[in-house]
């Protein structure tokens, strides 16, 4: 099923959304033989457009791929494409023994685990291989990939890995610690987005000049990633969505339900998803996740700076 | 009341800890002429074996100096020192007019403001000047310093902050400012080791190695100042304190009681307070603030990292 001519593996990349489409078009700048699945003919047209082949059903890549990349949105998306819909339709019955799933999805670690164990029972192997680094670092090939798989499956993934990341982190050999690294970085990501529209409020209600507050921060001990590239958004009053709120009410609720299975109090991760889930109470989930800092606008009278321009929402 | 012989201001430095050391130290090896201010017999004798001159009653400084630094530990400590305990016996009532309060510590914003409005009416400046960088950056003399005060304030101080400082931010003419970003900055700083610890605690739980885990989260989006400087000493179970547990307590306490004055609702602090407050109900306030995972080994089956060698605790 490899590419003849190449000897390299034919891609399935599951999900054209702003993460799939990267990749996908990553995959096709290196050379790679790739398929695009999604079930939105918009998405679709797009990736035909630039040359690319596309599939509205997963079953279809079946008989033409041996690599599948799953970038969707959930871990019930992940089971649905690999295992139907109750009616054990899924692609994991469809792929040659051997063929590689690589679960790019931002899953739950014990999710990770049982998946492995399917797969493995299917005869297909599989990379955890959940990915960071947003939809600019998706489109240029140089997103950081937090993996986990037998060596056979990081052997079969090699070529698209190379095509995809800058990064790969090697966490394991088995499915499941790539998932929880992700996890792990996913509380603090959300933990301090909601921090810091928390101390932006905090300084805003103060009386302090928001880009003055943000040269201070950025130079300061207080100062995060998550700080540095999202108070932008909030000084220029632009929340259009470069990863949205409801993400994090996702990705938080995740780090809850892996926190109850494990006994693990985290009240800091979960005060940041009830403003999380604040703000998409308010109508905001498909706004910037630095919107969240409008629920301190609702709840404590801080006043927000507007936006720059009209182009801005 | 200047040192006649050089035209610079004559400085005492009340309260010798490892901040306020570090300061009298910049200051000396500056050329200004110091006069350092401790209760503690050992603090005095160890700056006067440098060569240094002490005095054990701040009222002692009011003959020789004309700028006074406060580099105490809150509030209380700052108003005691200023305006005597009920006795009116304080410095501030006994400085030379036009001399000059630098205050270091940090308090709440409306602290500063009133403290601006009583030395004001003693005839006194005040620089509002809150201070960042641990006991290793004012040893150096490159602390950064956040501070608010009248131009008059700030020319009288910059040999001073000149002598102590990296970095000077202006941030008001009016003291409150200073102490508001600090805030802000305690705020996240505090937020953020609760969150490294939380994050720490839920990788360790689910069986990731610790080192492996924190190279990925420093190359990652859940990066933050803290997460990168705090986390080694979890991984090295060396909880010796560089700035203690009960420092987080009271700055957490003091951004949750200025909330309350603004009826700024900030769950994601309160948060990390209660995280602190549990740490230093274990017995734990003195041990370094990354002591706060603790809390999470106590409450949630964490095997921590032990002490790489003995000189660990």
């Amino acid at each position: 099923m490899s590419d003849a001519s190449s000897g390299l593996p034919v891609c399935g990349v599951v999900g054209l959304g702003a993460m799939g489409m990267g990749i996908a078009r990553s995959l096709k700048r290196a050379g790679l033989e790739v398929v695009g699945c999604d079930v939105s003919a918009a998405s679709r047209k797009t990736f035909e457009d630039e040359g690319g082949q596309c599939v509205a059903e997963a079953s279809a890549l079946a008989p033409r791929c041996d690599v599948i990349l799953l970038v969707v949105v959930n871990a019930d998306q992940v089971m649905s494409v690999l295992f139907g819909d109750g009616k054990d339709d899924g692609l994991a019955t469809q792929l040659a023994a051997g063929s590689l799933v690589i679960q790019c999805a931002t899953v739950a670690p014990s999710v990770a685990e049982t998946l492995g164990q399917r797969l493995d029972q299917a005869g297909l192997l599989m990379l955890d291989a959940p990915i960071s680094g947003g939809a600019a670092k998706a489109a240029t090939g140089e997103l950081s990939v937090m993996a986990s798989g037998t060596p056979q499956a990081f052997a079969k993934a090699a070529p698209v890995l190379d095509a995809m990341a800058a990064t790969v982190h090697h966490l394991g050999d088995v499915p499941g610690p790539g998932s929880s690294v992700k996890l792990v970085n996913q509380h603090l990501a959300g933990v301090h987005i909601a921090a810091a529209a928390e101390a932006m409020a905090l300084g805003l209600r103060m009386g302090i000049d928001g880009r003055a507050l943000y040269r201070v921060i950025t130079q300061s001990a207080g100062n995060s990633w998550m700080f540095e590239n999202r108070v932008p958004h909030i000084l220029d009053g632009d929340y259009r969505p470069l990863s949205a709120v409801d993400i994090f009410v996702k990705d938080l609720n995740i780090v809850h339900d892996t926190g109850r299975e494990l006994r693990l109090a985290m009240p800091v991760a979960s005060s940041a998803l009830q403003q999380f889930t604040a703000a998409s109470g308010m109508g905001l989930g498909r706004e910037d996740d630095s919107a969240v800092v409008k629920v301190y606008a609702a709840t404590g009278g801080v006043a927000l700076p507007a936006a720059n321009d009209e182009s801005a929402q």
